[in-house]
């Protein structure tokens, strides 16, 4: 029997070993209307051999209208490993993804994508699981000018990119606070970040170890290329995080995660694209590849005997459309570049047809929720 | 290539034609944790055998504590075909759907099950398509004491089983209104009901047409068998919905449902399942199955002529676990029953495990989705 480790991914399975007569009955049922494979330019592709990381294309339609033009926007979701070993030093470790992924965003510009996002914490391995906080904390810096921020700035001029880029943020200015933050950056200049609202205490995930639950509320931001946010990791499991992402009018939501097999690799395929099914809107769930191994033994809260090595984080980014159809994944084990083609249109034609908007009765949740948020909360019990 | 109509289960297709070698890997990533087969008694088979009806049974595990005994209940889910043509008397049309609940129900007693549920507005073909008041609004009737209510009342009496009953409801005492409405027996009386929260607009599903939206709230019914609550049909598609029922302390969520293929077969896989997760909880999804044609023709508003046939309700009825795993489908093409056995221990190990609830934020939410409800709500949105 194949161990999970070596599956490459689930799409590419039955696309081999289906027979062709239920081969698209079955994969309508999984995942819904067709994405169409998008062309690739031979640079990007050039590049991605070269440089070795797996590079996919797909595009979402929607219908023709009388009164709006196509709004046709390319996004690009990039997962990736760490570069250089955790014992290497932090400015060593860090310019390595520096340099990594400006690689992967020249792929992206070669492609047209005109928004990118790359994985939570992208600077750095995701040592939380350690409890250290030296050096791990030496990871964090300035949202707004940080060197992270800097070279994203850089990229984004160069290309016409608006740029996504979650990173450890550090407060100066207010107790020298550790946010776990997403960074938004367009036109070579810094537009806003959005701080996670929903930080897990899970497994190997300690993070409410280094940083608090986020105060930035549901921003959306408005960009060249359509209204994007940002819901990081954990905030895939709360619904009412996503919810509120499409009340501030976000056409498009990025998910960039780190997470491992044994915890939640079922749940992955199903969370994000709910959301874009329930709120209308795209969803792009990154997450990032590879066993990180750490310097120092830490322990799991599971009973297990100490180690040094995360679990396996299993990329298989995607992307979800209004309508529920969702693209196949990246690779489980391979660092990767996913260009996506959509038609912001999709969204409303979704909601015009499905309705769930209009009939959302937001005033009864409104009421509702205050009530369940008192502490004395009595719930509606029927015996 | 095998039309979507012909296809009698997705899992089973992945079981027959996936290699040893990756069928199981292939399986996890897509179902989740395995759910072990239940053991049916022969009685139940032989019955299922006899009146042309599928039989499955699963059993999802949970782990033992020190200070809770294990809480194990059996739910079963009745998914069927009309019985007779729909332009019969409506008495003729609802006697023999009646009848044949009736015998699968004796096949849930002899399988031990506590808890049934049968499908959305179970006496009736789904006529909300065609419109006419005439004569499908002579199907509603009294929740308390209804003919279908009183035949519910001897079923659950007779084999000690919760009951949850789905019906068109005739409220005479205010106005002759019609409700869709879940009605709930229990040790042979009527415990109490629930009203479909959110109508659609969408397609054949003209329901607006003859009922409201609900006003039961969100009740969650405490049984002997546990804590349960109902969802019909289009709430799905709302997660606050769904997230009340679980404020309320909903254990299990039933959603009968009626849904075709062509609408909404990619999402009905995903939908249930996420709400299970997120609000860790069980949810018991079950939509109707086969093709009904209507005496009059109808149009659906998609720009085709007028036609007398709903499209194909592709069964599919399924079981989620608050850990993400699921049962297979029953059948997309046969009336069936499936039992499932669960341990509601689960909810509260997976609530310690992951921590969606006490991570929830509720207080944050309760201001913003207030906001949000206001009809001139800014937006909060950064350019």
């Amino acid at each position: 029997m194949a161990s999970i480790a070596e599956i490459e991914s689930v799409e590419e399975i039955l696309n081999g070993h289906l027979p062709e007569a239920e081969r698209e009955a079955v994969r309508k049922i999984l995942y819904g209307k067709e994405t169409k494979p998008l062309t690739i330019p031979q640079a990007a592709i050039s590049l991605a051999e070269k440089e070795d990381f797996e590079i996919k294309g797909y595009a979402f339609a929607a219908a023709q209208e009388q009164l709006r033009s196509p709004r046709i926007v390319r996004v690009g979701l990039i997962q990736n490993k760490i570069v250089v070993p955790t014992d290497r030093p932090i400015k060593e470790q860090r310019d390595a993804l520096h340099q990594r992924i400006s690689t992967i965003v020249k792929a992206a510009a070669d492609a047209h994508v005109n928004i990118i996002c790359f994985q939570e914490a992208w600077t750095m391995p995701f040592a939380f699981c350690t409890r250290e906080k030296k050096p791990w904390c030496e990871f964090a810096e300035a949202a707004e000018d940080g060197p992270t921020t800097e070279l994203v700035k850089d990229l984004s001029k160069q290309f016409n990119m608006v740029i996504i880029s979650p990173i450890l943020e550090r407060d100066s200015l207010h107790g020298d606070t550790i946010w776990n933050t997403a960074v938004v950056v367009s036109r070579g200049r810094y537009l806003g970040k959005h701080r996670k609202n929903h930080i897990p205490r899970v497994g190997d995930f300690n993070e409410s170890s280094y940083y608090f639950e986020g105060n930035t509320g549901h921003p959306v931001f408005q960009t060249e290329f359509g209204k994007i946010a940002i819901n990081i990791c954990y905030g895939r499991h709360h619904p009412l995080n996503w919810f509120m992402f499409g009340a501030n009018g976000a056409e498009i939501v990025f998910n960039p995660s780190a997470t491992v097999g044994e915890l939640s690799e079922p749940l992955w395929g199903i969370e994000a694209r709910n959301a874009a099914i329930a709120n209308s809107y795209f969803t792009c769930a990154i997450n990032r590849v590879g066993t990180e191994r750490f310097p120092n033994e830490f322990t799991s809260g599971n009973g297990q005997p100490a180690h040094k090595d995360f679990g396996h984080f299993y990329g298989s980014s995607y992307v979800a459309a209004p309508d529920g159809s969702r693209t196949p994944g990246l690779s489980r084990t391979r660092d990767g570049l996913l260009i996506v083609e959509m038609d912001l249109n999709l969204c409303r034609q979704v909601r015009d047809v499905w309705g769930f908007k209009m009939t959302q009765r937001l005033d009864m949740y409104a009421t509702s929720i205050a009530a369940a948020a008192e502490p004395n909360y009595e719930p509606n019990i029927i015996s």
